[in-house]
């Protein structure tokens, strides 16, 4: 066995440890699970009820063209099924993306202290990756595009609403950031957390603007994150490409019934949203009495500064984790002195609330 | 939008067009589907239980290490489990072994006609694929090791039982191929169908031969196609490498706790097994009660020699295909004078009986 060059090279990684090896590894369950964004609010009980009927037809293979399932998407959005592809999840497309656009030292840009799987998509293609940093708990549009333009980058990753930070800019500043990309250079807007955003967040669908591809998921809001569904929206030119390298029979017949179930069902979208925001708030005012600075969210999940240095808040989520609570952090310095913490029920705000004292106070000595 | 060069240099394909696109074409489902060699006995009704029970917590993902699922397959094959690598089905592993150990102008050996979504991985990492042929519609050992030899190949292929033909070789068989590979060259085992296959067929599992990575799946004869879940059993540097490229949030929790089922539920496999010999038998009679020729199988499928060229059997999958029996075909001669018939219950088994004299005489003319 001789791995190609390429593969030497890169590390043996798990983009995120996952809560099963740390209860594994202490020997219990988490309390609560506020830590992946997951959406612990569930599915909707139509979901629910799609999965089970799907369930006996599961010996069969999902059409690998995902027709009914594009075909409503693209009549959420108002474009064409031509302008979607669906995939294993955003995780699965921006690796496809990646592997269309990027070659060996091929130049891409993102913020330092973003999405760290994009990031290993990049090195597993064996692209260069050129950071910029993060503008008070924001990424930075303008930085990212001028980097573009110096390193004359073929792909910019921006997720907005920001994910660890959950700072979001408004549409007009994404659109102007897209105009300042340099020629052949592609923005893949990471909008994973759009469904919870402001609509003011969110620019318009133009899938004729060839100069960017739109990543959304059904694991955010929708409660599907244990089947994997996500899709991205662009000009047909670049969604057909997807063709050329991805797993055309990765999404399964399951994955396909139940996100169809979730996008047709409003209702329940609206009701997550109304308690995404109940659980922002009671985050919020947790980290207040606790004398901490909740930061604005525009996303599932709150980031909250612990008013030291990473060593502090990783101390302080180590803390939580030994009190049951599940929560993940930044991985780079300014933004680690946050912890993040994702929505939920009132039964996981409990558990958060009771455990917070007492994890700062362990996190202090 | 600028692609890689190779890339652009792909053809936006689809290894296999889906029946369901058939049916839109045709604007009426199939009465039988046995065109995917689905297993249409349909999964255990524990799996469906399984589902059933996972559906609610299908808002969390999947445990990324699939840790639970890789101990059982483990344990079931007398391995550790850093010998076992999940994922999206066989697809998706191949794709993942291919990347692993093809480079660009990398030598890769495989059968003429044998499996399509490997070679379309081997295109997409920029491999030189060379092929030899089938020797009396079996996959040729001694002349895969010959070539693999003489164009010092990474990788080679081979299914036992094989896909598209049902033939097999034995262990020993398998064995010697085995040795007769060139240095570094690893053997890609296709075990899709090794479930339903004479257990003379099957080489015992040894994962302190670096040469060699097996393949299984869930989709066949467990009846999990709808959720993709496929493994691999090999050496244990091998698969500590697909963690360096994986989706590793790629195999959901539905998926996962299906698989685990499957797994349990022997009585289930033992069943399928009979039924699925009882299909065989089926098909064979039908084929011959119209003057046509079963080949010997070792799957849950039968190929057919429809006794003339490619473009005959093409005729007789159209004229089955009007008469609602969706069905396949291998791509090149002369394995494309058969056509390719999934087993199913005897519903399915009535329908291909009933719509096979007619759709002969009508490819006949």
């Amino acid at each position: 066995m001789k791995l190609t060059p390429l593969a030497r090279s890169l590390p043996a990684s798990v983009p995120f440890v996952g809560p099963e090896a740390q209860e594994r590894s202490r020997g219990a369950p988490f309390a609560a699970r506020l830590g992946a964004n997951e959406s612990a609010f569930g599915p909707s009980p139509r979901v629910i009820a799609a999965i089970e009927a799907a369930a006996h037809d599961v010996w069969m293979y999902g059409d690998p063209e995902a027709h009914d399932l594009r075909a409503a998407i693209a009549a959420h959005h108002g474009v064409e099924p031509t302008n979607v592809v669906v995939g294993e999840g955003i995780d699965g497309l921006l690796g496809y993306l990646v592997r269309l656009l990027v070659g060996p030292a091929d130049p891409v840009v993102t913020s330092d202290g973003a999405y760290p799987t994009f990031n290993y998509h990049v090195a597993g293609f064996g692209g260069a990756l050129h950071k910029v940093p993060y503008a008070a708990d924001h990424e930075d549009p303008e930085a990212l595009a001028a980097k573009a333009r110096e390193v004359r980058a073929r792909l910019v990753y921006l997720a907005n609403p920001d994910n660890p930070m959950g700072s979001w800019h408004t549409a007009d500043t994404i659109q102007a950031m897209i105009g300042a990309l340099p020629p052949d250079c592609v923005l893949c807007l990471d909008e994973a957390y759009a469904d919870l955003a402001p609509p003011e967040a969110i620019p318009p669908v133009d899938v004729t603007d060839a100069r960017v591809i739109r990543m959304r998921t059904f694991s955010k809001a929708h409660g599907l994150a244990g089947l994997r569904v996500g899709y991205a929206l662009g000009h047909s030119d670049l969604i057909r490409a997807f063709d050329k390298v991805r797993n055309h029979f990765g999404l399964g017949r399951l994955a396909q019934a139940a996100a169809l179930a979730a996008l047709a069902d409003t209702d329940w979208l609206a009701e997550v949203r109304a308690r995404v925001v109940q659980s922002r708030d009671a985050i919020g005012a947790i980290a207040r009495d606790n004398g901490l600075l909740p930061l604005p969210s525009a996303t599932n999940f709150v980031a909250i500064d612990c008013g030291g240095d990473g060593d502090h808040a990783r101390r302080v989520l180590a803390a939580l984790a030994a009190r049951g609570i599940f929560v993940r952090m930044p991985g780079v310095a300014p933004l680690d002195r946050c912890i993040r913490v994702s929505c939920g029920p009132a039964a996981d705000m409990d558990a958060l609330r009771a455990a917070f004292p007492g994890a700062l106070a362990d996190a202090a000595t």
